[in-house]
């Protein structure tokens, strides 16, 4: 890593960062020492410039003619992502989504540990989901401190979103990925990231929509 | 639903959209019976002018200085997103992401209805989880024509991601909803859309860095 990196770098930017890393990672799989630009862009409807620029942000090095090493470029990608360590986390919400995360295996690749979740419904807590415990919500105050967490993960349903994503803050949260469909107010210096499905879906089905209307018409 | 809607929205009005429709949603279950762009857009950090050109594309009409009648709005929102009526759909792969899209009871409120899994492992095949029937991959051709489906939804690991969506193309599914961290290629025609938490992970974590970097050298 060179020492000129951009202290802001674009969301767009960071969102093909990991498209990258997944084309990589299957070019590993087939046993491909080094990978050019046009290579990577091959598989995208964006081109080996916008690939090249990108990267540029990673301060990953490549040969002119021979491109990147994959392994390095991996590396590289995966250190400016903050994926190289493990980042711990507390899960909060442990109904359908929250168990999809604390089984997912692959977080690990991604820097994501989750090491315990947090849930309101007595049945639920002292039981445990995939080797995670589920603790009561008074114990995350005093956790988050002791375990040094920064990121909280919210898995509950739109109606009691903010007043968990108050709580984390109030307990010294910096950063939150929210899953709930609902518009989360957040003070100034905290990080919030929202994975929200419904935003996909929105894409898809307006698509499919639009086509069948087409379709209608022609 | 006005006639004068544009054809081809862009993404970033369509994953505007269900945002909109959560701020409704909340407003609705606290009784507010209008809505305006100022009050809708007081939740996020563009102005209420992004939300009226957003708002237009639905053909949703508004009075002036009272606004929207919220239900009004909600119901134009979903039919702009085609979420007003149910879409069958298929998944493939019943690992923990396949287990919590079955089990996730939202979908429904946004026009998308899983009604059948299937996996290629024989222990899964047969077992139903939430109340949903996990097949064999070979029923999958002959049950898309009989049943109409057009949506697909891929939640197997990044290496076997390729080969199910080129089995659900031939078979005619017309849009796939990707959850597996893989690069795919699909006939012209067919709608992909990617819902990669890794995507927005990224995001997450490298803001995250940036911030620890900062305090380090401050």
């Amino acid at each position: 890593m060179t020492s000129q990196i951009p202290t802001v770098v674009s969301r767009s930017t960071l969102k093909r960062l990991p498209l990258y890393l997944h084309v990589l990672e299957d070019l590993q799989r087939q046993g491909q020492e080094y990978a050019s630009c046009t290579m990577i862009a091959g598989k995208f409807d964006f081109g080996p410039t916008q690939v090249r620029k990108d990267l540029e942000v990673t301060g990953a090095e490549g040969t002119a003619k021979i491109g990147f090493k994959v392994s390095a470029l991996v590396k590289d990608i995966k250190e400016f992502l903050g994926w190289h360590n493990a980042h711990d986390a507390f899960l909060v919400g442990a109904g359908n989504m929250g168990k999809a995360l604390l089984g997912y295996k692959d977080f690990d690749k991604y820097g994501l540990n989750i090491v315990a979740a947090f849930d309101q419904d007595p049945k639920k807590v002292g039981t445990k989901i995939f080797n995670k415990e589920i603790l009561p919500m008074e114990k995350m105050a005093n956790l988050v401190k002791r375990m040094h967490i920064n990121i909280g993960i919210v898995t509950v349903p739109a109606e009691f979103a903010q007043g968990v994503v108050d709580i984390m803050v109030s307990v010294g949260i910096k950063a939150i990925w929210n899953f709930a469909p609902a518009p989360l107010q957040i003070p100034e210096g905290i990080i919030l990231e929202n994975a929200r499905l419904t935003q996909s879906l929105a894409v898809l089905t307006n698509k499919l929509t639009m086509n069948f209307d087409k379709e209608m018409k022609g």
